[in-house]
């Protein structure tokens, strides 16, 4: 592709060698005289005057004298286009591997790839273009969308939706039970985990994430929100749509999360939270049960607190002893004084 | 089954329709006219009084005026028993599937069930009624009781045992070397990792846990505990019986947990730490090495300290920036009583 | 072996009987007349005293009466060597199983193992001696040294190069794509994750651990370096050569990390955040975005600080209601000597 198509895709204005044929994407110190890359902010803009890129996505505004750029409104998110139009697709070839065990009861459309070692219960359906990687075993009565992608070894038990354009990375499991006992005559008693998991549309979900079924409502992620590896999602949690949920992260029973909802990496949520539309939780965060967190605030710490509260405090906190020394001395000068007086 | 059948097998009392057919059981919300629900505590009664449930179990002495009730002394054990006796017990088919491999001198009870694709190595022993799920991997010399469930992708590590009416999750892993090392010559030498683990009757294990084995000695979880999800066990661990430990929660090299211990998500315990009978872990908490907790106590906070304290701490904590601020003019006015003194 | 032959291989000094046979090696409390252990420090030392052992070493200059023993500078390592020679090492059974999927254009030594239900895509490289558990799954292009062992299921995603005698343990994953999105015109857009893992000579990983690949660079796991088990490492990750990384640390997108770093476990570290060589990170410490911990410093706390200071910290901390006592206590007298003076 030429710096001057991909300019026109972008809607964004060359300088330079706009005839130059770019092949592919690279970072800053890596891209070569064939390769788009991208520079945002000061310091990235300095980087990028001695980059090798064929051609750099700039801000608006913002000149590198004597290398190829295409000034755009938004350079990361340019790359991200002009990604999709120079890498090819990944290509779903439609085929069912010989040692892939299918249920007769199974509908698959004949455009989805089934790898090698996949098992297929009863009565599973997977609509056209999906793809499920080696080992993938998918519980009697699963939907898939279309156009989803589960990577090797993604575990799905009986029952559970999954919508159209869904990435699951390899390792993860979908509809475990839910961890729900009752403690009676000296030992724990399982509560029933009857419920579904529904996994709405354009979800990405990481690899060896976790994810219960509901036991008796159902567990659901909301269209496009993107969970991280390693993450534990309880039996009957609700999270809403375009929510971002860090690595380790793990989600307690009957928790409700809102839209566009952002969490950082081991934040820990108690059951029955309520987390409203655009909070921010920051990393290692605690949430205590049954907590409220209220629309569009951010919270830190454990038990958490407003991030700017969590701060204040923190800042007296590293200067604790001083305070306590201070204090110290306070007493005896007032004591003396007491004396002398 | 009749609701007078139920409040028979509960040894409950009914009121209303005695005669009304229940074929399964529901949350208070989504319950229909041929569901049983439960009710404990004023909010959920109240929620109850609007539910469509066919038959709503209550605490005795409750009433919920024009609905179908059974009172009983515990409603949410109750809808355990009654659902225990409602829906069809999962049958458990013998069966070796053609895509099994199973060595030849392993012994397998003709009722045990085993999926697609499970690898069964030399000696392995699997007793009456267990279901192993599709790609379970049990290596040699691995004893499994009976009537133990082994969902999809669990992976055993040779010698392991594990007992009767054991459920485990997708994609846990039992007997993964341990992580010990001694540090010398500029590198880490592997200690050796020969031990075992012992997993005793009534255990549940959640999804993609990992258990490692014993490094001399053995790792083992005592009879009746239910692990969540997501949880690391460190080498020559011993947990005792029908302690509960929530997900993400990860338990360090020789730390011994005694019985009806809670841990809640994602605590940390040091190696060697002691964890007597009863204790309660708050979520998060980090319990540092080689530390005792006492039987029946609560602990929560990094380090963590018992949960009264840690609760009063925390109070003061979020008054620091006054305390502070108080403090200076305290200096502030003994300094000018010092003057005018 | 013989005692005399053991003492004689690690360079230490025999006292009892030269001439009795060992045949293996276990722990203090358990090991019997044919094996070896070790004991180290006094209270061990004092255990040793009545341990059934055959053997025990212990450190230069100890005696334990009536007992034999070899004495040796590090005893705990000395085990190891003696476990090594004691031990027959593992045996790599050359084979490919017939259940085992292999690409025509895959690259595999004559002396490789493959298990069963192995799957192995187009030209990948696997050298001589390397051993494949049941189940693993081998990406287009992935190569693999000499003497690396993957336990079962383990997940390596195209394009990733593992180095030699490297040990994954189960279930986990490497190379899956990297959390990166761009958000704009209200939902997230995915980064291209184009680039490599790379994970050189001598590493070891543990169990359902997971590795994301490069965005446009490589993620890259030093030699020498150990990974405990359910550990998360993001896209972009340079950690370098002989570190430690216990149970359930995550570490965030491009973060550099030295030589010789020890991070306990559930360490949190930000994006961008740069670790010098041989810092301390204690077990659940959050390091912020962007920080730099110096070179031989040890961290502890959410967010960390060094070790030294937030143990003072705690401890005042745990004294802050005796603080905020003293605090209004002082506030009365000076208010009643402001009154009186």
């Amino acid at each position: 592709m030429k710096i001057e198509e991909i300019a026109r895709l972008l809607g964004g204005k060359h300088q330079g060698q706009g005839n130059r044929e770019i092949r592919g994407v690279a970072g800053l110190e890596s891209a070569g005289a064939e390769e788009l890359t991208f520079a945002e902010g000061g310091r990235a803009l300095e980087r990028a005057s001695r980059s090798a890129a064929g051609c750099i996505l700039v801000p608006a505004g913002a000149s590198l004298p004597g290398r190829t750029t295409i000034e755009v409104s938004h350079p990361k998110l340019a790359l991200i286009r002009a990604a999709a139009a120079l890498l090819p697709a990944r290509k779903v070839e439609p085929a069912i591997h010989p040692t892939a065990v299918v249920s007769p009861s199974a509908r698959l459309s004949p455009s989805v790839h089934v790898g090698a070692h996949v098992v297929i219960e009863e009565e599973v359906i997977v609509r056209e273009g999906t793809a499920l990687g080696a080992g993938v075993f998918l519980g009697r009565g699963v939907e898939i969308g279309s156009d989803s992608i589960l990577y090797p070894k993604v575990t799905v038990y009986p029952g559970a939706r999954i919508g159209s354009r869904v990435t699951i990375h390899a390792g993860s499991v979908i509809g475990s039970d839910g961890f729900g006992y009752v403690f009676a005559e000296g030992r724990h008693h399982k509560f029933p985990q009857l419920g579904q998991v529904i996994i709405e549309d354009d979800v990405e979900i990481g690899s060896n994430t976790t994810i219960d079924r509901g036991s008796l409502g159902n567990t659901v992620i909301g269209q496009g929100s993107k969970i991280d590896n390693l993450v534990q999602i309880a039996h009957n949690v609700r999270i809403g749509r375009h929510c971002v949920i860090a690595a380790q992260t793990g989600i307690s029973g009957s928790v409700e999360i809102g839209d566009y909802v952002v969490m950082g990496g081991q934040v820990g949520v108690g059951d029955r939270v309520r987390i409203e539309d655009q909070a921010v939780i920051g990393a290692q965060a605690g949430i205590p049960t049954g907590k409220v967190v209220r629309r569009g605030s951010a919270m830190w710490g454990t038990p958490a607190r407003p991030m700017s509260e969590f701060k204040k405090t923190y800042a007296q906190l590293t200067n604790l002893p001083n305070l306590a020394k201070k204090v110290n001395e306070l007493s005896r000068r007032v004591a003396a004084q007491s004396k002398s007086g």
